[in-house]
């Protein structure tokens, strides 16, 4: 737990340098823009700790996985994002002294990250070990409007001498990844090139051999105008770059420009990219930073205007929603279906920026009611594409029959994950794919999805999970062994309630796409009979038999639904009759321990309450609240949102909270002291939904949006817009009232406490 | 599986080169005396496949586990036995071609292992290159008498040319492990010496700090009498030999002699270790190896006078049984306390050489009935050393007060595997501890044990299950969570029968063995009390309660055990039912598969009905094996044996035959494909215990040996020999008649067939 930025409505700003936090800020004041990433690292050269990150979505290496002892099954690889060539780099040289924050003397030093308008601002001024003062401000952004450019302008002015400064922008290719496995390097050189003020480095990734083409040109002024120098160029390996010297008297300000484009081989033809490459640096050059600054502004300002949530008379929580929804627009945009949020997106190499359950899980929501359709659309359409590898992972492991198990940790389908103890087993994951088509189409009334996409990935799932269960003897139900549910301080369980449940659910909810598919689009139907050999009868009456008699363990006593069979058996201690030394139990408790004990990571049977809420009698959610939150232990970030919404629904708005405060702030307090490795993108996700779903008490039923907010203590008001089915709901609770108005021209049915109200164009309701 | 070894009652025999063979055959044909071993790689140059393998007894190298996500608990290396200095090398160049099997055309190539004898033959006729042929002669030894000398002796005879031999006798220690976590070498040179004839090599591990010293001394001579040749020294790293010109004649025969001797720093002081190794290999050259030899002859002779087992009518089961005992003998000899069995002896790397629960539950009954005491005590002995380092285990996994839990595998104490995700839970090890000290006084009344060494494992060992059960409140019984039983097929279950049973057990016996030493030792046991803080009142009343309540998990309806609680849940589908593609499971299903299905990789319920026979009726030990037996897949080398005993004991005299027949000669025949990898040295103990207690019946009870031995079909007699007590039986069954002979000076009861016999000096009883 970290406290060191500065609490503001807008920007996350950091004050005075703490070389230890510098990894930390890294990841906090990291940009992106859905198509490349860069943490908050230096331009010019700096010899302390750091972790140096570029990364270019979709561009991800095979590592090969580390394990002891293989066994059929195991995943080949664990995908890497990878750390790309660095095409921020201005090395600054003066009277042969690198500035180099780790050797100078450091004053004035300021972070700010301008959520707002999206870029990034570092000033400081440094003396070096020759005494030689500098002050330097530099800005920085990854445009959103163009999503290949990235900018930088940075000014330094000589404070206390007259003399030459050395100025070396550059590219430089030759990085690593820090979370190597085998401590490999995972890039190639295709082609390098500098003429003058320019640069480009095109390189392939091993293997999977994706091309990225980076270049740049820089441009000098002094004192506001553009000058012209002698530069040098410098070629090693994949560093690129051209070294200028500078005259320049006290007081007097250069500026670089540094434009830089990154064009990777998912985007543009390999044989063509350099020269692509080449234009695009042109264009950004020829826009010109401030233009390029202009654009990113007011483009920043139309993201804001639907996602924006504002919480008055708490600056701390107002700055730590909007830092969430500010990664969050930087991490997916939308655009691309064969991209997906990475549980640390553009933030940082751990857990390789794959994607996990999380997206459909705890991120989908978010894109649905503050983005247009297309981009919750793509999040589903990414898995309709890897449907066939989906196919293929669920026949490595034995089914047939076109059964389909999405992987856990995938780049392009494939099962990819480093721990397979635990996630080989999570298979949990199918059913969260399917909720997501339903959350989806519930959300969006777009019914056509089942036809064009969703029926047959449903399919396909249904098909695994019909497989996957079996009939045991002695229960005379359909039972399913050895699993691992949402709550990962379990492993290799039988009945897991969570999964259980889920998969009769998946069961249920295939055959009704399947027949919606086959009343509304008869020929889509037969194509996909056709296709998958769908047996209609005989399958769908397998399902039905399934659904009907799966086994859902319960305490007969009080009705619990007991996370696995046998749960009940174990000691059963509160969290809070925990010594702190104990605490967090996967730091300081033995594997074998955390295990065979009562303690949750995360929301495991209240996962299948949130999701299905409207299965279950409040008083039924209530009981399993209250058994399973005392037992749980929150060491996954993803843990509090869930229990924030459901709190809120059984109306325990202290502990909807106390469990919003947990995520709250999660990054920038460094909560688990784990923000330097990246920011937790996914769970950010999850604050949204625990602001919106849980205070704001947002659902959809029956083709209408339900709100139930409640205000908490320490807030003057709190209001969030929410786009639905073409228009834009705004939601303000104040201690006096609660307000909702229909921002959109359309009409909307709305319903507050209970009660549904029409709003027309502007409509408002108040409460 | 493979068949290309010649059957015969003493030797191995290989004719013919095979080289896709050779990795097999250099397993097979190992020689070692429990302080070093070696592969039976060639002693001439060989490019071809080959696996080198030269290991010293107790030197091992901590090697970097590999994990992919590390949690509290796991092991922090994977012990590795190490492949030493290559002693054995003598080079040998005509006409600057060096004589490589892999490159010339070979003829009459035989390989024999003189079991009888205990030395390692090899001849052959090689033609290189160059068309010059040469006949060669070689044999070699790992003297038993002194176990730190090794003697070769190489002749070799020109055929068909007069010239030049180059002869280049070495020592190598720039040698690698092939089975190397990270590809490290895990020797640094210490120092290197070569004068003349003589070579040393002084290295020492890293991390770990062994030191072994090698050194040679050869000799050559020419038709029968000593030459001297001017020799050229050769010192490269850790490579040091000399190289002599030997001038030969056609069809004379020059013959090397080289004595090697290998002292480690377990055994010598290293300040002096090389000076010790030089005066060793003084010895071994004045001894000459026709006296080593002879030696080594009449060794083998007393060692097979004790342990033998002749089988008629049957020369590949009289072979295969030989083969066991003589393997058993090369790898642990009793002398040391701080040495053990790995899985794979000195014959190869994989299992690390470490010790596994494989000693105590499957070898320590060879050793008590077939050498002196002091060798199974020793095996005691060196758990007992190693008590402190498994209260550190057990605190490192969150056990209190002394707790001990010995590690799964092993090398100096401290736990050492590379497979947690199985042998983390498999805590039914520490039964099996204590389990050998009762076996070990059961057979030998060795009673004094207890005071001297047992008791305080057995406390240790009590404490902890006593820490690792919890009460279940819905059950109102004690029960054990999170284990794997001896079945690694399961991971992380529940109430695994087995260890709930022998944890039991173990509280039950412990406290027996503490009351035995309260009244015989009085003053030990106050000793123990004091060391330990045992509460003698409090522990010994929390042990009986728990000993009274335990949870055994059971089938209602047929009272069959049941491996794990919600066993009978799982698809019970016999393995004769599973289709020949299928199987190995563990080659050809997934590890999820595998884990839910309901087959058994090694006996688990059964292994405790083995353990505890005594305490079960025969309808129930019956019942069980009918249920389980059928489950069963046997892909542990460690399965057959157990199931022998039990078959035989229920009088399944067929099923008793058919499962030895799996076991007899797994590494002759190389039943599993896998013994290039080395042979399975502890599963040979396994076969020994298949043949005495399964065929023989063998038993002991009241302090009495029992026999109910019966004779398979297809064999015209059996015998074997016992120690027992200071006294040797012989049994011997044929067709017509068992008879029992004791060839001892002492009096000795024993029960035939249900009957008790009371034998005098060299009495007989025949039935």
């Amino acid at each position: 737990m970290k406290n060191y930025l500065k609490h503001d409505e807008w920007c996350i700003i950091e004050e005075g340098f703490i070389p230890a936090n510098n990894r930390i800020s890294e990841s906090i004041f990291s940009i992106g823009n859905g198509r490349f990433g860069q943490r908050a690292n230096f331009e010019e050269n700096y010899t302390g700790d750091t972790l140096p990150g570029s990364y270019v979505a979709g561009v991800y290496y095979p590592d090969k996985t580390k394990v002891g002892w293989w066994k059929n099954g195991y995943p080949e690889y664990f995908a890497k994002v990878l750390n790309a060539t660095n095409w921020i780099g201005i090395d600054i040289e003066i009277d042969d002294v690198s500035l180099d924050l780790a050797k100078c003397k450091v004053k004035d030093f300021r972070r700010i990250l301008n959520m707002k308008e999206g870029y990034l601002e570092r000033s400081f001024t440094a003396t070096t070990e020759k005494g030689k003062k500098v002050k330097v401000a530099a800005t920085r952004l990854c445009s959103i409007v163009d999503d290949e450019i990235g900018a930088i302008r940075y000014a330094i002015t000589p404070i206390n001498f007259t003399g030459t400064i050395n100025i070396t922008p550059y590219l430089n290719g030759d990085v690593k990844n820090e979370d190597a496995n085998w401590e490999e390097t995972f890039w190639d050189k295709v082609e390098v090139a500098v003429k003058n003020t320019r640069a480009f480095v095109v390189s392939q990734t091993k293997k999977t051999n994706f091309k990225v083409a980076t270049g740049m040109k820089f441009v000098i002024s002094k004192n506001g105008k553009e000058e012209k120098f002698k530069s040098t160029k410098i070629k090693t390996g994949m560093y690129v770059g051209a070294s200028v010297d500078v005259p320049v008297k006290k007081k007097e300000t250069i500026t670089v420009y540094k434009y830089a484009a990154i064009l990777s081989s998912l985007n543009h033809p390999t044989s063509d990219i350099l020269e692509r490459c080449k234009a695009k640096v042109k264009q950004a050059q020829h826009l010109g930073f401030d233009k390029l600054l202009k654009d990113q502004k007011k483009a920043w300002a139309k993201k804001w205007k639907d996602s924006d949530i504002i919480i008055e008379g708490d600056v701390a929580a107002q700055q730590g929603i909007r830092f969430n929804i500010f990664h969050l627009n930087q991490t997916f945009t939308g655009v691309d279906e064969r991209l997906n949020i990475g549980p640390k997106g553009f933030t940082g190499e751990k857990y390789g920026g794959s994607t996990y359950w999380d997206t459909e899980a705890y991120c989908l929501p978010f894109y649905l009611s503050t983005t247009e359709e297309r981009v919750a659309k793509n999040l589903l359409i990414y898995r309709y594409k890897q449907l066939d590898k989906a196919i293929e992972n669920a026949e490595k492991l034995g089914f047939k029959n076109g059964a389909a198990l999405y992987p856990m940790v995938t780049m392009n389908g494939e099962e990819c994950h480093n721990e397979w103890e635990i996630t080989f087993e999570e298979i949990h994951r199918n059913g969260a794919i399917a909720y997501a088509i339903y959350d989806y189409i519930r959300y969006t009334a777009d019914q056509d999805y089942l036809s064009d996409y969703g029926a047959e990935v449903l399919l396909a799932i249904a098909r695994f999970w019909a497989q996957r269960v079996h009939f045991s003897e002695p229960k005379q139900q359909y039972v399913m062994h050895g699993v691992t549910g949402p709550n990962e301080y379990e492993n290799n369980v039988n009945n897991n309630w969570y999964t259980n449940y889920i998969a009769a659910w998946c069961l249920k909810y295939a055959a009704e796409a399947l027949l919606y598919v086959k009343n509304k689009a008869p020929y889509k139907y037969e194509a996909l009979k056709e296709k998958t050999n769908f047996e209609e009868e005989k399958e769908l009456k397998q399902w039905q038999e399934i659904q009907n008699n799966i086994y859902l363990p319960q305490d007969e006593k009080t009705g619990v639904f007991l996370q696995q069979e046998g749960f009940l058996d174990k000691a059963l201690i509160p969290v809070e009759q925990l010594a702190a030394a104990d605490r967090p139990l996967n730091q300081k408790w033995s594997w074998d321990r955390i295990l065979r004990s009562c303690y949750i990571k995360q929301a495991d049977v209240l996962q299948g309450l949130y999701f299905f809420e409207d299965k279950f009698d409040l008083a039924t959610i209530k009981k399993n609240f209250d058994f399973y939150e005392p037992l749980t232990v929150h060491e996954s970030s993803l843990s509090p949102c869930v229990h924030v919404v459901l709190a809120a629904r059984i109306g325990n708005k202290d502990k909807a909270y106390e469990m919003y405060l947990r995520t709250a702030r999660l990054d920038l307090d460094d909560y688990n002291n784990d923000t330097e490795d990246g920011l937790h993108i996914t769970s950010m996700a999850g604050t949204w939904m625990a602001v919106v779903k849980g205070i704001g008490g947002m659902r959809v039923h029956r083709n209408q949006l339900y709100f139930e907010p409640f205000l908490p203590n320490t807030w003057q008001s709190i209001s969030f817009k929410i786009q639905f089915r073409g228009n834009t709901i705004l939601v303000k609770v104040t201690a006096k009232e609660t307000r909702l108005e229909n921002l959109s021209s359309g009409k909307v049915s709305v319903n507050l406490y209970g009660k549904t109200h029409a709003l027309g164009a502007k409509g408002v309701v108040v409460v």
